[in-house]
């Protein structure tokens, strides 16, 4: 079971946190394998986990009043797939995390995630930091919004998500990418 | 000097800083005035401080490639102007915080936030805390671009920031809205 801890494990040692602030973690946490297709964050509802993907991978998607699906981010190995405003604000998730390959996660609830931010500064730290890293992420991509023609767009989601575009199918690609498939279609052809 | 500092004070008791870890705070920042029109943060510079409005007004706008602004946030009293993913990383920040009314900050110091947080858990937990609202934030407004028409995104404004929409010039308003002046003055007649 130790081996999907140890990215954590490695980050959480970066942070100072020390051997006994570490069991207590392993202690509250469990790993969990999802299939492909399933979702571990529903829309609508109330969340009380996060998610850190050791392997496979998560689309989060907000399902528009039209009933299309827009991919608003990724999650690869090795990071957290959160809906962390609802988690945080007891409100109900704005957004979808479903499984897009069979993955395997370490849930971490938010209650124990609570008592050991009250019992460690470390661990204050470790999320606070965590959190600076999803607001950052969300800076990007407003301005890659306002900023990037769609070539563009594609560039940087190249960059950000190393592989990606071998993994899914394009119509997730031109959904992130706020395009039609038809129109990503023809950027990728004026790159060959 | 004191009367600036009382709201920042209450937040920092309610986070349960105490009486000598908030002394450390007042001797580390500064109260400055900031006449209207003028920039707190430049886009394209680097960020050394974090700045609470205790009063006045400023928006936070990004200049796009084509030369025009769009209003991203506003910052009115008792409340952070920051560009912190910026002063956190040590990269230029993407946007542009100007004053549009004569205001007053405290102005932070990002040497004097890390002193602050190695030295009390209890600060790293109030920025812990700051970071997560200003997140929250980012998801709402991603959360509103993506779902909300045009005049819902305006009726979401007025709740936003109350009272707002009596003092800065229409413009800034559709500007912040994402459509144009002409679309908004419709807009505010078809709800007459």
């Amino acid at each position: 079971m130790h081996q999907y801890y140890q990215t954590l494990r490695l980050l959480a040692s970066q942070a100072s946190i020390s051997a006994t602030e570490w069991e207590w973690f392993v202690n509250a946490t469990t790993v969990k394998h999802i299939p492909s297709g399933v979702t571990i964050v529903q829309s609508d509802h109330e969340v009380y986990h996060a998610y850190f993907c050791t392997n496979g991978l998560f689309r989060l998607y907000y399902t528009l009043p039209d009933g299309r699906e827009y991919n608003v981010a990724f999650t690869l190995e090795n990071d957290f797939a959160t809906s962390y405003g609802a988690m945080i604000s007891g409100s109900t998730s704005m957004y979808t995390i479903q499984a897009m390959e069979d993955s395997t996660v370490i849930e971490i609830p938010y209650t124990a995630l609570q008592v050991l931010m009250d019992r460690s500064h470390n661990w204050e730290r470790f999320v606070r930091t965590a959190v600076e890293r999803l607001y950052i992420r969300k800076e990007e991509r407003e301005r890659e919004l306002l900023y990037l023609t769609a070539l563009e767009r594609y560039q940087a989601f190249l960059v950000k998500y190393p592989g990606l575009e071998k993994r899914i199918p394009q119509y997730h690609i031109a959904s992130y990418l706020g395009i039609s498939p038809v129109s990503l279609s023809r950027i990728l052809h004026s790159c060959d």
